[in-house]
């Protein structure tokens, strides 16, 4: 007897009951202020995964044998940011409610704040690290206070002071960098002293979240607002592999592949590899 | 002494003063449904105008001639639709304060929603006549009521029933259609019947609206949801001349390019040759 | 509890049992001799349909009325030609045997001979309707006997002279044709005499092959081997619709959509709509 | 013993003595005012038309029969419009000299000046067929007299008024329609006429020259400038038949492919198979 | 009262009388030898500086701040190579002739000639600093002198030998490289020996070119010859800095950006975060 | 008198009995597993190579004076596997039979096993050095045993243990780096060791393979499976030529260039040069 088509990220096709981290989807893209496209990341991620493999020779480790389920996109109203909050908001709750780490997929990286508030909500004592191009710090953005410009200054209304910090940041107006220096904990340009960092971090519940745009557009273009001066893969694949040994990371993400943007498919190839070292580096 | 560049579409830099058709863009497109880009249709048009001539060979006059000057943008927000529309409503209502007729550029079709706001307060008798492949008749698309895809409807609860013309439709929801039949006129696929309705028109306020995606994918690809089976270049054309020629269109839109999805720039072209010859056909 | 992700056309996702008609996919390229990338056709097809609506305004009817299930696709062999045509045609048998319709997506078109070798077992009498911009008719491409340039001619040997009737062909070389004159049915160019040809098959069983580059590349440039010369969609869409409602078609395929070489979309639009107009007419 | 590899148009391979046509290319687009581009277009032809029959179902015959030779490209001067002409003009001097027609592929549309030079010293009472978008008219562009918007103007001065035959054309400022009027036959939009037009030219030398957009941008949007509104291939190809088969065309082009907007591959497929049946025409 | 639409690159709107730098652009590319494209150059630079902030973090200042107008496009004349040079060497003299600074946007490598004819005539003394991945030293390129490939070439022809300092050449022909040691100091591939350079010129007027791709075609692609092995985008930055820090730029340039070249937009956003850096070292 | 066009790569047009080193191309990829396409790459290396200098600045020696010639692609079956190697293997052996070095550009992996049969036929004591992202060690893929991911497991059956020398490979499947340790020397993601490998080689006779993907995709996206990871353009060509300068390589190849992906021309810019550096490392 036939079934219905189905599609996960590599092999992460595991039972609900048995898996670990849980992946799922949040396509959407309605504040993106420059380029539009981030709502094909989940989907794309997932198509072009077939061209990797489940093994990663970095780690010497095999999704296959990695407690990961991918459970699809959550529904996402592209006229109603709120609901769409709302919605991701749930996922991650439902994931975290069963004991079991919510890996969100991006998306512009206004869909963090859904999952940092039902993160916080079970980690009142929840920690950020933070991987971007972008401060993120903005109030608001010509207006708007829900925008992915200025996803991490409401993190920080969740969270507070010294409990965020961010590496690779190399782009922002004049005034989202000095209202950080008083709040949040920046590295400009690349990852120094991250081992520092998670080291003072153990222990604490920590929220990943990865901007991958963090990466230089000429591995990584095909993003909303593409920021030359970015680190290589393999810097951000390592950086992001010791936040996931090290640190307690109760939930994550990735976001910001706009995948329509670089026809050669190597943006989403690089999403997709280095959701999978992060994902062997969580689970085994 | 040097000033500072300005870009407009072809010829339509004459003062406000004499100005009768004032165009405006708005560059937004954030309740997309399927692929988003039209932010990028007023920016395309007017930058690939250079590629046109100012001359119209079907009717024979010049937009050198004609009295139209294009204002460029409003200010849209992108995580924030009904300020948006405010926007948009504002420099219509500027614009038809004025005396003169709004000529806007979108953007996704809810842009529409603003022009017609401001028009049916200057023209409470407001009809519509309405290009379209798809009937955009739904009462909200996935929660949200101001999405792109319920734009008539919401001009419907402007203007009421009997006031609302349309022609080329050829994509909807079942329910949809159905409403149709009990408060819009539509015709199906082609132009059928647009010289009767513009005859019975005739004398009445009409906006004149129009989704560029009536034309057939083959001519106008790039657009967020491409339908095949549309009309050609050559019918929406003449269509549309006829609607300018002959109603009393005191204000007008042309929606959803969405520039990037076809690069060769054939779309671009299509949609800035028709709104030469709307803005001939209204103007010389 | 969150389950795994799943993937089909439309709203083809009714249970197996309730099935009239039963999708799967090919994604097999490996003898296409000009440009390959039809693997990528069934996958774009499925993902894509989120862009269309499940209900016809043609028909008045929708997919969510249709008993019509998505399988996904088969497992094949980039390196065995005859591995991958045994594997469709094993699937297409088990969805004969359980008294269903398979309705296979290519992939190139050779794809068609996996799918006709297990119609022709269930109807010994099978009859084939073909229309494509090319005859398929080679004896052998280059060496080889299993080419997508000689599908139909393979086809023609399991099913006999005066079995097959060929409608739009535009492109062959001369021997082709030669050939065809005193084997096949060929109407070049368009669909003339479709209506004559359906009426003579009254009551036969009719496997029905869609080459999708029948349709114009203006219309469908996201093929192998674009043919300029072809019909438009409407004409496909209509032709294809008479053979659905009015023949005895117990099984069917649509092939050669190869959506990267139409960054708009538009191809995959087109494929994916005549494909729903298909189910439609079969199923409601 | 291996050779040094060879790239012709489909079978143009026939010895230099045997051939009554020589192809050969201009790559030449310096004085494009729009997109350049089309310096690409004769090594697209050649290098796609891997993919077209070389057997025309139309005619019934084949460029294997065919006694056409493919001499490659005269060398181009990109900063050097004078020099670059020269070189045409002397490679279809020589190719006339030897008693052949020359077949130019352009390459911008100025190129076809460098042939017409050359036709007019062998046939003083040449007269000129041209289809195109573009009335081409301008006495000059931007202040250049040798551009691509000028190339009929310039011809206009080699062989006079009331020899240039122009179809199909739909675009052009308001001055080169005045002019035109007085100076050359001009049939606006389609090839109305033109059988009359090619009785009136029997046993008159023809040049023949095709700027390619004279088919609509849904077919043929590669190339520098999209005008919308154009013919269908059908139409470009019977008309272009209908040309090679009746008059005496002893020289002939066919230019403006910019084949790297069309990265479908449709436009050159189209501008191939044209010129196929062309050579078809003028030599089976 | 509504006003014309103006473009500006980012925050370049002073007034002209305040202007310190003044920018234009040169959309010219008629002499490029293998891609042309560079002519969409200018405007995309603008057009795209929508997705640059103001401020660098790098330099921690903001354009807002820096006395800069873009003043536009020169009118350039695709078929007269020779009236484009004029029209830039005149604009460079009117800034230049206000005491102000040029800062042309090209365009193709040729348009420096225009704005170092101005420079010397200002600026007798004048000397030259070029990053660049070509030498640019060919006497002729194809018989033309005035090509893009023999651009450094003629700049040295109206400076002397001694003059000229090149950096990050890593292509050229033999020729060009044996010439260039007796007349100008070439550093292959990288910046080595920059500072030292800088220092002898101390005081001295400077014009400094940028042919941008001497980055890598990873970072920097959207030109019209990739030459794989270049420098990152950070030591572009860094070395560009350290010039409009250090020397007496009292004109400068940055060249060869194609646009459509690439389409995910990175390179043109690499152009302008190299432009906005090399402002605000020049200006603030 | 004029001849038929040709197109070699560069200047390698020299006669046959004058080569040393002999190109040809193997335009197959019907095993490629992910995304096909590296069938165009040997006629893209030779159109683009127009936009290389012949002149290397590294090596300070021009392929005018190497004694290269390209004698064009064989003959390839897309739909026989088997016929295509044997096609191979034919036109390496007459080039080893007449005392000269074949060149292979490929066409996927898989296309080296035709040319390593002709070589260990010479050469019994064959050892191959390789450079690629995959490990190619798989004993079968999805079935097929002559597949692009098999290849040097292949070539391992004709040259045995020990014999094998891999860099770079960053990507594989577990069971493939365990045979691996057994079987070949294999050096994951970078060059470390390759003097030390090439100092044991010394005198030996030595195939060098180079999978083009051993590139990162920043620099090299044009590829069936970008991995990203991998080195950078200098790294390759600085390992390439001391391969080519050290050993005694008696036959080699480049494969894996699928240019289609790569619209801006990159990587098969970066292919070309590594390939100019190569053929100038063995030859001058």
């Amino acid at each position: 007897m036939l079934n219905k088509n189905t599609l996960t990220f590599l092999e992460c096709d595991k039972d609900f009951a048995d898996a670990r981290t849980v992946l799922f989807g949040a396509p959407f893209d309605s504040t993106t202020s420059f380029r539009p496209g981030t709502r094909f990341g989940p989907h794309a991620v997932r198509s072009e995964s077939f061209g990797l493999e489940s093994y990663s020779p970095y780690l010497d480790s095999d999704l296959i044998d990695a407690a990961v389920l991918d459970t699809g996109d959550v529904d996402v109203s592209y006229g109603d940011t709120s609901a769409t909050l709302d919605a991701i908001e749930e996922r991650a709750e439902e994931i975290l409610a069963a004991g079991k780490r919510p890996f969100l997929i991006g998306g512009e990286h206004l869909v963090t704040l859904g999952a940092v508030r039902a993160a916080v909500k079970h980690y009142p004592d929840l920690h950020i690290v933070h991987f971007d191009a972008h401060a993120d710090l903005r109030d608001d953005y010509l207006g708007a206070k829900l925008s992915h410009a200025c996803v991490i200054r409401r993190c920080h209304e969740l969270v507070g002071d010294g409990r965020i910090f961010q590496f690779g940041i190399r782009s922002g107006d004049r005034e989202e960098f000095r209202w950080g220096k008083d709040h949040v904990a920046t590295r400009k340009f690349d990852f120094e002293g991250l081992a520092e960092t998670l080291k003072a971090l153990e222990g604490k519940p920590v929220y990943f979240t990865v901007d991958l745009d963090v990466m230089d557009p000429s591995v990584f273009p095909g993003t909303g607002t593409p920021e030359p001066g970015g680190v290589t893969f393999d810097e951000a694949r390592r950086a992001a592999t010791l936040v996931c040994q090290t640190a307690n990371v109760v939930a994550c993400d990735a976001c910001e592949l706009s995948p329509h943007y670089d026809s050669t498919g190597a943006s989403t190839a690089a999403a997709g590899k280095l959701i999978r070292e992060m994902l062997l580096a969580l689970e085994v």
